[in-house]
Formats: structure tokens, sequence, C-alpha cells
């Protein structure tokens, strides 16, 4: 593997930014034509579009991304990435979340392994372990079989998994990929597991533990919870282990223990926020729906990821979602994001993003841990529509920040049912609140009444497909995952590593066991104060 | 009834403004003493406590922050309301939230009714029904005893509601409280009713309309998609409208219909956003916890409300929340605002307060109308924790905004379950990590590698009690109310009002019906787009 070549730049001593900030911003309301709406529209990968029409972005302004995007080697250093290149800098490790779903270029390997080969290789025992469960070949250990799966993890081991099993439940039911119920635990909060434990039957349910260290607080106090519960509220001969499998990696304490049922590996090269295509997000998914759903999830992400190969900014929708965010935060100065998927299935979707992209971009030292003079990643916030249309849209089209906004839509609904009312159906509804909304934000609307004025030239963007099934999920979550990694390399900034999760677990710790003698009068303070 | 009097003026024309912009902002690092973490408790209602230790101000700017408040005339403001003057002046009413839940100075009457007792008599009318419902005396059309509860409804009729259903739901099961399940549809996206529809028995299952216009698309639409479903699900015999409350306003065209097995009422000085302690909260809640449960939740925010009143800054917890955030807002200029409940039954209780927050004061125009020159409502988003501190919590440590912070947290968990491990129970873990993210984002933590650098000086604020109880969760449910409603006051702006959430509805009609003769090229564009 020859060694690609790039060099690390601070955004704002790149050529092409000083001349980003000199560009006109054109108006929304001068620039938005039906032909524009057919013109801004790049494929995103599994069928979905990506469309940019009502972002505040001339032809020279794109013109002006693509040249930043070519100045900071984007492209190159994501070739780097799907390479096995090094690119967790801070943590001096590879980045080979894209190498779950597929391989992009050429082969990875380490110490003469195939890196992609042993992703494989435990994707297909997952087959095979839920094939078994599914089939009843591996049962609970009073004989039952398995009908609910319970992911206990947190962070990343949580909230992508439960945002894409939320996204496919519908989906599952309609296509009679639904194999078992899933649940999730992830808060150390004991009413967290107190609840979910009440509504399962522990005989006829397997829990999987993940975290990849093996050592995350909240997830081994949850096993241990849980473990008590069951082996309480079980019947007699109930063994606990046999209810539990492990997603960990290989040299986690948790590896290869007797403690589990079996156990599948993650490495260190899998970042949390980005393992919902590994063995994370793989075992819960190929248990809940099948293997072969999950397949068609990773096959979805593969084509996205391919996608985003496209040197063309106007033919990378991952790319030109990252430049036009970049133009938005630091040209326009706008400090969050609102993603607003228009599918009430994908409720928890905006969750994950607000980790994906906080936890990855909200940094504020460049590559050599020098302070970047200019805003990073946005705050990301986000709830269906249409029901934030009945909420927070009243700051959004009003209030004083404005807020770029990412809709997603789908023409059919998931679950197929729908009816005719006052005549059209709620999809057409939904889908004409969507349309509604965009043309709102974007050209406003005057009115003699300034309570009633909207000034508009409030930007959006639009990805939409058909049907939001397991390929148009897979690319839609690869589609922000390409679209963060693009950000961060262009404002030179490490999007791999979380080392601002570290100080709090530090304190937790002191607070918990011997902090020795230094002086936690402060925190002992607020604890007190809590525990009166 | 005597006026009370008061002037309206514009945040940056008052005196206090400019000298709040003059104050030094202290460093947290230096400012925080064990001392100050007991000092700065202010009592918020039902046993609650309001914090302010963690936050960048010193006597002196509390200080302008109270002379603030008095130039503004807040308490007088606050008094108007709850005299019933018309303080929601775009839509000349009254501003009423307060009184459904105790009067806290004198009657308020119009044409000679005393609106207080309208609210009481709806309040009784529904303990009685929930208590028949309870008793067995109120039943299903096929006769079967009611056991699950649907409200239909979008925006203030859902999010305030399911907030508050499921904060109680773990606090009801402990102390038998449980007397039906409460499910919610909002979005007008089919899939949402099929799948709740699918998951109930139409034979045990009360439905709760609610819309005070009796107007709203969505929850039109989706009451005659249930009225649809049960109508075919349902066995032979089962009629529908005999499954269906109304809870609306008088007026409205769903009043008094033979449609409904019942009605309650509420009227337009209730906002729908400040609805959960009307009718609107109250019918799901007695059904689904029993009247004396909603008693004391009202009793909770009653408390809290009359503590608002109070004129002295350091005594008022919602008046010392609202002029903080103002502080933070105009003077340092943070653009969000993160909300961080250690409580799992907390869990939606951030999208609850997105919209109170965002939709109340995400406005641009002052009450005269005029463009305020300054910034209003902050963006407002949250997660529970200990699940955010392995999201976005990278993004508030070390990111290059500063978000102001609000923490919740209590003494005890919900369900009263739980177990040692490693030492410590998991509240005490819970509270421990909570503790420990308050210091971490004041003091921060210095490191020769710039990667774990924490330069601290991140603002927080904690609310805290012994237990999460219906009086408290009401009296934190009034804390926020009255904040948003005191930081509208200073900022001159009309917070009860949401006129941009009309356009969208307006263009939405246009796509669904008859648009005239007008150009609706772009928005007919962009709904191709979505049915392609």
């Amino acid at each position: 593997m020859s060694e690609i070549k790039y060099k690390y730049t601070n955004l704002d001593k790149t050529e092409a930014f000083s001349k980003l900030q000199k560009t006109v911003k054109p108006s929304l309301k001068e620039l938005l034509t039906v032909d524009r709406i057919k013109e801004c529209s790049i494929q995103a990968g599994a069928g979905l579009t990506y469309n940019y029409s009502a972002k505040a972005v001339s032809e020279e302004t794109v013109d002006t991304l693509a040249e930043l995007a070519l100045e900071q080697e984007l492209i190159q250093k994501y070739m780097a990435v799907l390479s096995g290149e090094r690119m967790n800098t801070g943590e001096d490790r590879k980045v080979l979340h894209q190498l779950t779903r597929g391989q992009c270029i050429a082969p990875v390997t380490e110490n003469g392994t195939d890196i992609g080969a042993f992703y494989a290789e435990q994707r297909q025992r997952i087959a095979d372990f839920s094939d078994k469960v599914h089939r009843g070949e591996i049962k609970g250990s009073t004989g039952k079989q398995f009908d609910t799966v319970v992911q206990i993890g947190i962070g990343g081991s949580d909230l992508g998994p439960r945002a894409l099993y939320i996204a496919l439940e519908g989906w599952a039911e309609v296509n009679s990929k639904s194999m078992m119920d899933a649940l999730f635990i992830s808060n150390v909060d004991p009413d967290d597991a107190t609840a979910v434990a009440a509504s399962i039957d522990p005989e006829t349910t397997l829990f999987i533990l993940v975290s990849k260290s093996g050592t995350t607080q909240e997830t081994l106090t949850n096993q241990a919870f849980v473990l008590d519960i069951i082996g309480k509220t079980g019947p007699a001969g109930l063994v606990p282990a046999k209810h539990m499998i492990a997603v960990t990696s290989a040299t986690s304490p948790l590896a290869k223990s007797d403690n589990f049922l079996d156990s599948f590996y993650i490495d260190d090269y899998i970042g949390g926020r980005y393992s919902s295509t590994s063995a994370v997000g793989g075992a819960v998914l190929s248990l809940a729906f099948g293997p072969d759903v999950f397949d068609a999830l990773l096959a979805g992400a593969h084509d996205a990821d391919m996608r985003a190969l496209e040197a063309d900014i106007r033919m990378n929708a991952a790319l030109m979602d990252a430049m036009i965010g970049l133009y938005e935060r630091n040209v326009l100065g706008f400090p969050s994001t609102a993603v607003l998927p228009y599918s009430q299935c994908l409720s928890r979707f905006p969750a994950h993003l607000q980790q994906l992209d906080m936890e990855s971009n909200g940094k504020s030292v460049n590559r050599d841990g020098e302070p970047v003079n200019y805003a990073t990643g946005p705050t990301i916030f986000g709830e269906p529509g249409t029901n934030g249309q009945h909420s927070f849209y009243q700051l959004l089209h009003q209030g004083t920040d404005i807020v770029p906004l990412q809709f997603v839509g789908f023409e059919n609904s998931q679950r197929g049912f729908d009816l005719n009312i006052d005549g059209s159906s709620s999809q057409t509804k939904l889908n004409a609140n969507l349309a509604a909304q965009i043309t709102a934000f974007a050209l406003g609307s005057d009115n003699s009444n300034p309570n009633k004025q909207f000034n508009g030239e409030r930007p959006s963007s639009l990805i939409h497909g058909s049907d939001l099934n397991p390929e148009a999920l897979g690319a839609l979550l690869a589609h922000f995952e390409n679209k963060v990694m693009f950000q961060g390399f262009a404002w030179n900034i490490n999007s791999f590593d979380q080392e601002g999760v570290q100080l709090g677990k530090l304190l937790t710790k002191k607070l918990l066991g011997d902090a020795g003698d230094e002086d936690t009068s402060i925190l002992q303070a607020y604890f007190e104060l809590l525990n009166k």
C-alpha cells in the first residue's frame, strides 16, 4: 500500500477560504426557480437524492467551495481513511467504519491480517448466531425460544443502533421481517434498567452487552443490574449467563469470558458513534430483523461511501452538504443546525446525528494541538415533522438567529396503511407540509402586520427518496458520517477522538472512589447538594 | 380590578442593560467556593431548589440584573398576567395558564364570569369522569372497562402532556397510581397513527381528541384515521364515537358534538404550550394516574407560581434563571442552551421545554411590531444524563461555542429499586456523574496534551430536589414557564403568540386545495420532487 500524500492546513490559512469570505451571498428569493430545484440534485446512494436548491449559494460560491475541498485535499484524506492510514492522529488509530460495510478501494491490512476480512467474519458469525436463534437452535436456559433482545450500551452503543431499530420497525412489520422485539438500556439511572427489566420475560430474552473497552461504568453497572434482576425474577434453573452475549474488542476484559453465551468483536478502529454498521449495530439489528436486512443496510451505506469518493462536488452529496454547512458556519456565522425528518420512524435519528456531529467536530484544537481561530462543529438538534412545526419552528421562522435546516422526506409511508381524508391521504399531507416549509423558509411572505411578517432567506436542504427501507437508511447514515468527516478535514481537526468526555469520568471516579489527597471540596459540595 | 400600570421598553433602551454590558465577567475558577455553592440556592417550589453557583455572575452582575428586572417591571407585568390583563397583545387575549392551577392574587372575571371558577369546574368534571372510568361506571361500547387512553393532539397538546406522563409513569407504578396506560398520536405521518392503533385493543381504549381551535389539520386527520381503524378492527357493535372524548374550546366546531362521549373545555387564554395544567393535560393525566395525582401536580405548579411573585431576585428562582439566561444571551452572546435532566423519567422534558421556550421567545419584533436590535430566545435542546455524556457533551466541554447548561437532579430514583455494584448504587453513580459534570464544566483541567485540555468557565445551573413526584414535576414545569415569561418581558416581545407557524399552514392548504391564480410553482416543484 503506497502512502497517500496530503498536508494539514487550518481553514483560515487556505486561499479558498479567503476567497469564500469575499463571495456575495445571493438572495434566495432571487435565486430560487423551478429549474434550480431540478438542477441542484445529487444522488446520495441507495436511491436517495440530496437537493440543495434552497441553500443560498451561487455557482460562484459552489466553485469556491470546490476549490476549498481541493485545497484541503478532502477526497485525498478520505482515501487515506479508506486506505487504513492512521487518520485518528490523536489516538494513533486507523478509522475503518466504512470498511465494515464493504471495501471501497484496496484491502486494509495490519501485521499481515486483512482487517476487512475480520469485520466480514464477525458479520458472518453474527448472521449464523442470529439464524440459529431464529430457528430455535439456540434457546434460553430454560428451553424457551428467544423472542426479545435487549441491548445494554451507552453513547454510540445505544443511540445509533436504537435509531436504526426504530427506523426499521414499521418496514419490518410490513415485510415480515420482525424476528424479535428489541429494547435498549443505556442510562445508569436505575429507573432505566428497572423499567426495561419489568417489561420483559427473562426466559425468552437475550441481552447484548456492548462495550468496546469493556470498562464503561454505566454499561457494566447495568449488566450486573440486569443479571441480578433476571436471576431473581426468572424461574429456578434460569442461568443468566446463558442469556447474554457480548460485543466488545478482542483485547477487552469482557472478551472470551465464560459469562457470555457468545462474543462478537470489533476493534479500536471503529469509533463508538461510527459503530452502527459494525457488530455493535449488527448483533441487535440481525437478531431483530434478520441478517439479510442488516446486509441490505450495509449495502446502502457502502453505496453512499463509494459516491463520497467522487471528485466533482456537484456530484458528491456528502461533500456538497459538508461544504455548504461550513460556509454557513464560518462565513455566515450560523451556530446551529436542525435535522427535520418528515417520517415518524426517524424519530430518534436526530439524537444519533447529534452525537455523530457534535462529538466528532465539537473540538477547539487542530491536528497539531493548536487552538483554531474559527468556529467548528455546530449544535445539532431536531424532531420529526410535522411535530416540530407545532413546536420550535416558530423560532426557525421568526427568531433573531438563522438556523440552517436539513429536511428528510420519502414518497411513501413505511407501514403502507393510509386513508384519504378531506381529499388527500395522510402521506400526501405530510409531504405537502414539507414542501410548504421549505418554500416558506426560503421565500417568506410580506405582511403589513409585522407579527405576521416572514423575511424568508432561511436556508434548507432536502434528502429524499421513494421509501425508507434498509438500503436507504444505510445510505442516510453514511451520508451524514461522510459529511461530518469532510467538515472535520476542512476544519483541520481530528473528528475521530473524544477527549472531551474524559474529565467527567475522572471526577466521577474521584467521588466514588479514592481521591487521594487532592482537593475535591467543590466536587463534594455539589454531590452533597444532590444528596441532602 | 384596578389596572396595573407599566411601560414597554426595548431591552437596549434600558439603563440597566447599558450597565450590565459594562459589568466584569468573573472567572468561575476564582468565583466558585464551597460557600458559594451553599449560598446560591433559591427555593423553586414543592421542595425544589435552583442553584446558580456555577454561573459566572458576580454580586454586582446580580445587582444589575435585579435593576433590569425592576426597570423592565417584570414582577409588575407578571401581576398584570395574573390579574387578567390582555398581555397577549398581538392576539388581544388574556394569559391565564397560571390560573388553571390556582388563584395567585385576585379573581379574574370577564363579563361577570369568574374564569378561575370555569377552569376549576372543568377540572372537577374531568375528575368525576375519570373516577367513573376507573370505577367502570363508564365503559366502552361493547361493555368492557377502559384500560388504555390515547391522546390525539400535536404541539402543546402532545409534547407537554406526553413529557409529564412519561415523567410520572415510574412514580405511579411504585405508588399504586397506574390507572390506565397512555399513548399519544401526533404526527400526520400515517405511520404514527397506524403503529399506535396496531398496539391497542379498540374495545378497551378511550381516545382524547385535543384541539383548542377544533381545526388542527393533523389532529382532525388522525381523529378520522383512528375512527376508521377502530371501526374496522373492532368487533361488530363497537361504536367509535363512544370511545372518544374531546378537549377543545367552547366555541370550536368540535364543541358539544354528538361525536364524543363527553367534552371538556379550555378557552383562548390558555396557549398550547402552556396548556399542560389545563384540561389538555388534565384529562389524560387524570385518566392515567387519577385526579388526585393531577391535583398534586397543579399544587406544585401553583407553589412555583406564587414564589415567582417575590420581588427580590435572590429569592425568586424563575426570575434569577431568566435574568442570568438573558445576560448569557445578550451580553456574553451564547446562542443556545442545553437542558440536561439526570433522571430517565424526564427523557422527553427537554422536547417540551424546546417548544415552550423557542415558540414563546423565538421572535424578532417587539410588542409594538418594531424589529428588535438584540438576540431573543435561544435554541434549546437536551437529552437525559448520563446518556448525553457519551454523546454531545464533547462539544459542550471542548467545542468552540459555549453552551450554558441547565442540570436537573434528584436525591432518589423514581422506581425505588437499586443495587450496590462496585461499592455504590446506580443512583449514587448517577448523581456522582452530575456533580462531576458541573465541576468539570466550571473548573476544567489543565493538561500538557492540548487534546486533553479543558478550559472550564462553562456555566451551568442546577435544579434539584429529593424526589420527582407530581408536586415537584408541577413546580419544575411552572419554573420554566415563568422563566420564559420573564425573559419575554425583559426582551419586550410577546411570548404568548406564535404567528411564525402560520405561513407553513397556509402554503400547505394551497398545495392540498385551491391556490386560485397565485404562482405556486416553487411550492409545486418541491412537492413533485418528493412524489416522483
